[in-house]
């Protein structure tokens, strides 16, 4: 098969560590003996630095043309002083927009080769394995009105989420729900909430449609404190938009680098893939950037938006193996020279093609 | 002095904690020739079952009238049907707003001899003292327009702040930070949210007059995960409502135990002192809550309210003893009874009455 691919590395260590996923991408789909097909365009600060706007027309046709629309990473401090609607970050808001993905799938997991870089004890992270699925284009990030009013010195957004938008990306955080444990964790603030009333219900109704899952609800403040004294406990997760942006970073802390995880964005026209670490600019350019999250990403490309399990599964392995084999990016070595071989963005996206 | 305390010991747990902080003050406060006049009042579920409504005329009134008051905890099972505006949880919120006070500070230290508690590793938690200070009145929590409309199946909430609520909370987080270690961070999510840029714009803008502190700013996000990896790192944290609300308990994992940890909101006409755990209505009535929390809220009421430092850190000191002592409630013990005494809410209650 091919895969045509739109690749919008971005800012920071986006363009860095995308190179490498690509890379990887390749070497398993030519061994297969398909072929990915590579459109690369602007999005964010680097594309409001030369076209002006964080979303150019031409990307945006260019990813609705697509298979699937791969992203590095946007923003950096060079653009921190513009309102929300013209930063590098509304450019990535109006693509996952315009691609329609209202189910962002976010794992956190631990990985034993790197268990002991985890905050948390061996003990309470080991075997750990959550999946977060994060309602994408609702809630305060796109609920209108939205306004800061200087004049008044008064501002406001508003979270809001209709019953269709809460039924379509429930329904997906239950089907994924009967192929893993058959756990849903819904994540909402109930108690002081309307629209997490709405949330509440809405999710309880959908339940009656997967009997063999089991649902519970948690509330958004427990929820940021559960997940960390057991994290095994937790199966499928499923929260509406910032609630899912804090809780998932959260979890970072139990695979112990933001550096690892990727992300897909699914149910709408066309796939978004992100690994779900920032632009980093303090260390872009420097070739120490973990590129072992946007290959992961890769590997969610492979099997939600090509069909070849075999292939994502081989990424995952190799990944697997690079880390069994001690090598070791900055991040994951933290100063460890002894027991680690610590390699460089490109040297660690070399020996994952070599072993995949 | 004498202190006119009201309180208003609410559901679940709440009347065996509030009992035992109650008497450890009462101690205290009589052994240094002092006095304590407690008023009792209903509210939250219990309000709700006798009284028609969560906080009543009286209560209310009752809490205007006096000097402080103390709140064990509201909410439980049984009225989890009910909506938001007439839930336990809002009588809690009706209170606050009346008191107006709008700052929360919500303490997250390591205790030594807790601190295997702790899911996170010793050497991470080790010497971590975090002061949260939760704007409390604003933001999603009390914000309009907010409904659930149940003919279109959408439900909205508002997320609104003006420039002087987030003066003068930021005021007393600023002034707390020069009393203790000169470093203040500021939550929000200005990426996205207009309210957080308006937000991010009066923290730094106030911080020209506290030239001895250093202001930083991280997005909710990304301090959901730092606070896990380096909660050394900070000292005072500045958040809006729901944030800091996720925030702070989320950081009880540094302390090993919600049950450990007192909270007091100053700002307004009367303070309102909370442990920060909930009702925990599974545990009520079996005297094996840990009233921990609430004895040194106790501690916070004799230093926020009635000016009786020495009292307040003799209670504080008294707590740590009694843990060094190897004295547990059932939650702090974790079924180890070789290294602790196992004690019930009142027994705990009392060895810190002896201590004192
Ligand atoms: C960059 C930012 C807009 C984004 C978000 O908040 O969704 C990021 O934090 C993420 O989680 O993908
Ligand atoms: C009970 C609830 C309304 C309350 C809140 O969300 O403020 C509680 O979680 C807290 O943190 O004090």
């Amino acid at each position: 098969m091919q895969l045509n691919l739109l690749v919008v590395a971005g800012d920071g260590i986006g363009p860095e560590v995308t190179r490498e996923a690509i890379a990887v991408m390749q070497t398993v789909m030519n061994a297969g003996g398909h072929s990915l097909a590579v459109t690369e365009k602007r999005i964010g600060g680097i594309a409001i630095d030369t076209d002006g706007t964080p979303l150019p027309q031409d990307t945006l046709e260019a990813a609705l043309a697509s298979d699937a629309v791969f992203l590095g990473a946007v923003g950096g401090t060079k653009w921190n002083a513009l309102p929300p609607n013209t930063r590098p970050e509304a450019g990535l808001l109006q693509l996952r927009a315009a691609l329609e993905g209202f189910a962002n799938l976010r794992p956190a997991f631990s990985i034993a080769e790197l268990a002991s870089n985890s905050p948390l004890k061996l003990d309470i992270v080991s075997g750990a394995d959550i999946l977060f699925v994060r309602e994408l284009l609702g809630g305060l990030y796109f609920g209108a009105p939205r306004e800061w009013n200087k004049h008044t010195g008064e501002a406001w957004n508003t979270m809001r989420y209709t019953r269709d938008e809460i039924i379509r990306v429930a329904r997906i955080a239950f089907e994924l729900a009967q192929k893993r444990n058959k756990k849903l964790t819904s994540v909402d603030k109930a108690n002081v909430l309307e629209v997490s009333q709405l949330w509440r219900a809405t999710v309880t109704e959908v339940a009656k449609d997967y009997p063999d899952v089991t649902l519970e609800h948690q509330l958004v403040d427990s929820m940021a404190m559960l997940i960390m004294t057991s994290p095994r406990n937790y199966d499928v997760v499923l929260t509406e938009n910032l609630f899912g942006d804090i809780l998932s970073d959260e979890s970072a802390v139990i695979t112990g680098s933001l550096g690892m995880l990727p992300s897909a964005t699914i149910g709408g026209k066309v796939n978004l893939y992100e690994p779900i670490h920032g632009s980093a600019p303090d260390i872009a350019g420097k070739s120490i950037a973990n590129p072992l999250g946007a290959i992961l990403t890769g590997a969610l490309v492979l099997r939600h938006s090509a069909g070849l399990e075999a292939e994502a599964a081989a990424i995952e392995t190799a990944v697997r193996k690079v880390l069994e084999a001690g090598y070791r990016t900055t991040d994951l070595a933290r100063g460890n020279t002894t027991d680690f071989k610590v390699l460089s963005t490109t040297e660690i996206g070399a020996k994952v093609r070599e072993t995949v």
